[in-house]
């Protein structure tokens, strides 16, 4: 049976309107106490509540009833893609997360860097828990050794303290497999694994990692506690159809955050350069304002408004909605045919960390009915004409507002 | 593709959280009038206005939209199996009714005692309709005579007058098909026909049938009446993920019907047992209380609610709903973390059966936001949070609720 995604795929056409999703991370929130406000109704947000006046609102379930999500999965579900068919591994998002563009094909891997003792036998798996800078340093020694294993290019990135990512770049078109083995025995007093290959398409990939392990030894021989690499964690890149392919969309991924461009570079989009640190909020609208003649569909990401969640401060979050309350008179004086303003998940500073509540969904422009709903807040997006629907329904909505989805059937 | 319960599997976890999940048995109806109220709008619930106050609440759709429940397909679904991938059979609900204990690899047939003349004619298809004790004493007689078939316990029990069930066990993890054709010729004045497989899997299993269907003739060829046997409705018996594997939970069933108790037991539930006659509440109680410790989930069924609205009775139904709600103090000392209060199907008194119309679907304890629903009716149901959903989001939703579940992807 074909998804959502292969329908719209047949039914998206070129057309000169532009649509604009934001994405305010984790906005989803929770009351502290029995029936009180969440941090998105105390927010006190006057042009937020003029746009909610006249859009359409709803809910989304970014993965499914009682799941919740990663930033992954939750940004692929609002970019279409099913997350319980396109899944990004561990390794995978490692390696997105520190801003690796990865291409289907390739296989990425979490490294940890080990102390190692007489007869490779592991005496700390964290190898003491370098410095960041130390990290850097083994990195550079190790770039230098291996730049490449059996003609395949290898890579090799700092992720923080003892973690590392490898990326192997598949060649010729030739798919690496990543169901293998772990070389970490996740205990200590024992050697490092040899990684085995689970099927024939990862048994290449599973030479490189053993190969890249003896060369690491051989390179870190000399030091004295950052002598050794573990791996477990790897991921093979899944095809993702891109924005251009599904929607004949030419999408801009606006962003501060590592994790957040990967996944965007992920489904095609081209990410654009912000100016400024953090959240960085004016830089953003003035990327926006900048490429806004060269793109059609600009994907707006706004951080804070998790953080802020995951650090339990109901009234700094109840804050990073005010702020974005600001800016968004500066994004509709642009005229984008359709807004669309959603979460990736829920956040509630109550529990310090994602959830599964579903996340108020907001469309301004396009053609929506009378709709009840009067405020972007979990309570008044309930009686919304969008209804509770799952996140990979965000795209098809934005599309078809913007009159960007041609007739199913005759 | 994973399914919902495969993905639950992947992120649940054992905690100290208890979880009770109440099913009211048919508990949705509808009104006897066009715009009148329901059953439940109708009863007197003063502990359940009050525990909806401060309640998540919600509708949920058993299997399907327009798709009337029987009461297996009800429960798989709350208890988070798909009801049309984990498929019970009518042999093996038959079973299950009769609280039978089946598992993976057995198959359970359907029979009917018939009445044989000259030359294996089936004069009459249920045998006169014999008394209850009738059947017992003549299960007694084939027990006796046919304790196995070819290695193959072979197990015989009275359903009620003309209907029996065989159940033959699978050895040595060898699973019996039961891809069968009927012996029950479906008409008189021709002889039983021979069963025969329709799949290499279930070949054994007809040579089984037919073995039986003789035998059995030859131990009753004295009887005036019940002389001879037909079968139709052969179940294999799926497997089911059990409770502990799926939830990580240690899962216990309280009920006093021997359906219940047997789906319950499917999905590898502990039955504990219930002192009284009927629906039993007070024994009911007395075992969620005394287990209290024990377990961390209770199924607790009620079956009145379902068999007044099968007797068309609204005023009854309303007062089982009533006496229902007199039992709500008791369950909420024992502060279980999540309640859960759900229907397995509607069976509205004015249809006299299960109907497809959802069932309110109510969360007590965990984290909600604040919802506008203040009954546990089907109208005020419509204004929560929860939405109108699948059955099968139940589950998660409690396991979430309870914060069993960790994050999906990172």
């Amino acid at each position: 049976m074909s998804d959502l995604l292969d329908v719209v795929r047949g039914l998206s056409k070129k057309t000169d309107s532009k649509i604009v999703l934001v994405v305010l991370d984790g906005v989803g929130g929770l009351p502290l106490e029995l029936n009180g406000e969440t941090e998105l109704a105390t927010a006190r947000t006057p042009n937020l509540d003029a746009l909610a006046a006249e859009s359409q609102l709803g809910l989304v379930e970014l993965v499914g009833a009682g799941i919740t999500p990663g930033s992954g999965p939750g940004h692929l579900s609002l970019f279409g893609y099913d997350p319980l068919k396109y899944v990004v591994g561990r390794g995978a998002l490692s390696a997105v997360g520190i801003g690796v563009k990865l291409n289907a094909g390739d296989v990425a891997v979490r490294g940890n860097f080990a102390t190692l003792g007489a007869d490779r036998i592991v005496d700390d798996r964290r190898a003491g828990r370098p410095t960041d800078e130390k990290n850097v340093e083994i990195v550079a020694k190790l770039r230098a050794a291996i730049p490449s294993i059996d003609g395949i290019p290898v890579e090799i990135y700092t992720e923080s303290e003892h973690r590392f990512v490898v990326v192997f770049r598949a060649q010729n078109g030739e798919a690496l497999g990543a169901n293998i083995g772990d070389v970490d025995p996740q205990v200590t007093g024992v050697q490092p694994m040899t990684a085995t290959a689970h099927d024939p398409a990862s048994e290449k990939t599973a030479a490189l990692v053993n190969a890249f392990v003896g060369q690491a030894e051989a390179t870190l021989k000399d030091e004295p506690q950052v002598n050794g690499v573990l791996f477990r964690g790897y991921s093979d890149v899944p095809h993702f159809p891109s924005f251009a392919d599904v929607y004949k969309l030419n999408a801009a991924c606006i962003a501060s955050y590592p994790m957040y461009k990967g996944l965007a570079s992920l489904v095609g989009m081209d990410v654009l350069p912000v100016e400024g640190h953090e959240d960085a909020l004016e830089g953003k609208i003035q990327a926006l304002t900048e490429n806004w003649a060269r793109y059609d569909f600009f994907f707006l990401h706004i951080k804070k408004t998790d953080s802020t969640g995951e650090d339990g401060n109901f009234t700094e979050k109840a804050h990073k909605v005010e702020l974005f309350d600001e800016l968004l008179p500066a994004i509709l004086a642009l005229k984008p045919d359709v807004l669309g303003l959603v979460g990736d998940h829920s956040t509630p500073s109550k529990l310090l960390s994602h959830s599964w509540h579903p996340v108020p969904f907001l469309i301004h422009g396009g053609h929506g009915r009378f709709d009840p709903a009067q405020r972007f807040t979990e309570t008044e997006a309930l009686k919304g004409t969008l209804g509770l629907r799952r996140g990979t329904d965000v795209m098809p909505l934005l599309m078809a507002n913007a009159l960007k989805l041609n007739k199913y059937g005759a």
